[in-house]
């Protein structure tokens, strides 16, 4: 059961954005400009990112939102997109991915966690200020987002069905905030 | 040393928010929102929850920074400041925000953390949906915050002066992305 009565039916992170809708917007604003710029890092990858420090916060409502939109950029492959949540080293995606993904690992346990072998590391196979950046940050921005959804106990849909609905939805139109700004049906 | 080149010499989260002027857009609008709001809690008790989340995730420049700023509003009672940082519990603060800090505690560990007994004692003490919103999004932020700034190795300045400098140019001219846009001097 939430914490507070949000005063709407939505799953997850959509019940607090619709309860508060004046924090949702530079909220939605920071997810869009993290999770789909395409300079630098791919949308693929900025989604691969969040699912995994949301699957380390244990947000299940995160990691599986997540997971189904990297999965659409991924072709359809849910396998890959587990293999990233359980064991990225032995997964096939590159190197400079596996070197931004264990630091965002790091920044998941703390800020202070990451080392600058870690950086160097993620720049020895080709990653950029700006990537290290926007990795660093998306992994901050969820460590954020994960605790928005469990701090206030949402409710996390356990049919498994709606998240792949939900993804197609976002990976078409955005995280913009003419999503949140939506209202329940009477 | 800084993990990345910011191109700038700015302490603390402004070198990041200078290097990224488009996500700091969005950070500050949040920031402004977050802790400058006089709907409900005070600006005192939101810069305290800020402080004591910044001090559990031992991010010296935001619990420094955020200390100063809520040290203003509390008309320079420093150490009852820093008797938060410490333990709030023995602090002279209303038992409502004793509740809420104990709930922005338990977020600071994991959104799962807070339970449904740290809600009610914190309902019982006058705490409405909207403060419990508010503390839960506060916390969860500066996750994020502290994450960003030690995450990429970002200066802290150890001379201790320039932090109550600084609080008072937040203090009086807020959060918004015009402090971000800021330029070094050549």
């Amino acid at each position: 059961m939430p914490h507070i009565d949000f005063k709407n039916d939505l799953p997850g992170i959509r019940s607090a954005l619709a309860y508060s809708p004046q924090t949702a917007e530079p909220l939605g604003v920071l997810a869009e400009l993290l999770l789909r710029s395409d300079e630098g890092l791919t949308r693929a990858e900025r989604e691969l990112i969040a699912t995994y420090v949301s699957y380390l916060n244990d947000c299940f409502y995160c990691h599986h939102s997540h997971g189904e939109i990297a999965c659409i950029y991924l072709g359809g492959d849910r396998e890959l997109v587990n293999q990233v949540r359980i064991d990225f080293s032995t997964a096939d995606i590159s190197e400079k991915l596996k070197g931004l993904l264990q630091i965002a690992g790091k920044v998941q346990q703390s800020g202070k966690a990451v080392t600058a072998d870690d950086i160097a590391n993620a720049k020895s196979n080709g990653a950029t200020d700006k990537d290290i950046h926007d990795t660093v940050l998306i992994a901050a921005a969820f460590c954020m987002f994960n605790r928005y959804v469990d701090g206030l106990g949402t409710y996390a849909p356990e049919d498994m069905g709606s998240y792949p609905l939900r993804a197609k939805q976002v990976a078409e139109k955005g995280y913009g905030n003419h999503i949140y700004a939506e209202k329940q049906p009477a």
